[in-house]
């Protein structure tokens, strides 16, 4: 069940986004951030343009980490990833014992993503994970900032609120998805560019 | 000649390293950063194993940056990246018209360097590069941490140490050259190690 813990300031996040899509196999990056100041690490995998491996490879790549042990939250910059590649964050949390934070800067078109997926065949399969990752959230931005919408597994939304105002430091979008998404962008397009 | 300047604790800085040796290209990573504090972009070009290509690449890199204008400060690792490719640093502030600290955990060995460069047919040239570079300093580190060496073009040695105090901030090497290191590694390996 969702829980509401402590948060230290340096608390080990993990925020993962992917890069523009240019070829079949997508990067994707993961920042390990201490609270929203100081990054750790960096982990990089590759998922398949509008498969459906996003959560299986994120998974791997956090239980492969040195970082495994110290990371207590994991960021998502929404829960599609290289095209239609959804990541199951119900399976992630339970794969990893990490609880997840799904941040959004808007709230999703649901009728146009089920749209998409009517020319998936396993688009249903899509559309229940989709469903699984449960109520948007909305929370209210501070210092004139817009609000962001967010998801939740593992994790109580009292601590959900918590860790986005520790980490949101320099825009809406906290840290170590800000960080994720310079490193995924520029290094595909060889200099990073636009917002998480 | 040299000259000190008035630094702003969010000066923009660009620091440089490269990934680990794996292919005939190298991936290198330029992390521009507002003092030590926060990383604004991310730039990546790649240069040849033991080309002698790495200054016109950087020059590039820089040159075609959105961030060009803004950057007040290169910094290097060394100056020999993907094993001998040697950058002209009075070149590259030349043609830029941006300062170049060069900064070092040790001091080289230019014994082994000029052993290791007469396998080279240009192996004079490459020396004539590493000799150009100037004269090397120490800066002490503070807070019971080791000193670091550098090299300069276009900087005094006053202005030197104040960037170079403003941004280590967590360990004795500036966060933009940290940073750098970890998004070059963690790129190329999947997962970051070691230190810039």
């Amino acid at each position: 069940m969702s829980s509401d813990f402590h948060i230290k300031r340096e608390i080990r996040i993990l925020g993962i986004d992917d890069s523009t899509l240019v070829n079949e196999k997508v990067m994707i990056v993961g920042a390990v951030f201490r609270g929203g100041d100081w990054m750790d690490g960096v982990l990089r995998s590759y998922i398949t343009k509008d498969g459906l491996d996003a959560t299986d490879v994120i998974c791997n790549m956090i239980r492969k980490s040195r970082h495994y042990c110290q990371i207590r939250v994991v960021m998502l910059d929404g829960i599609t990833y290289g095209g239609f590649n959804v990541v199951d964050i119900e399976r992630l949390y339970r794969e990893t014992g990490i609880p997840v934070i799904v941040v959004m800067r808007s709230l999703p078109d649901f009728q146009k993503i089920r749209s998409a997926l009517e020319y998936f065949p396993d688009g249903e399969e899509r559309w229940i994970i989709i469903e699984r990752a449960g109520k948007i959230e909305e929370i209210a931005g501070e210092k004139e900032r817009g609000p962001v919408y967010i998801q939740k597994k593992g994790i109580g939304l009292v601590s959900v609120e918590k860790i986005i105002r520790l980490t949101s430091i320099r825009s809406n979008i906290p840290e170590p998805l800000r960080i994720a998404h310079l490193i995924a962008t520029g290094i595909i397009l060889g200099e990073s560019r636009g917002k998480a």
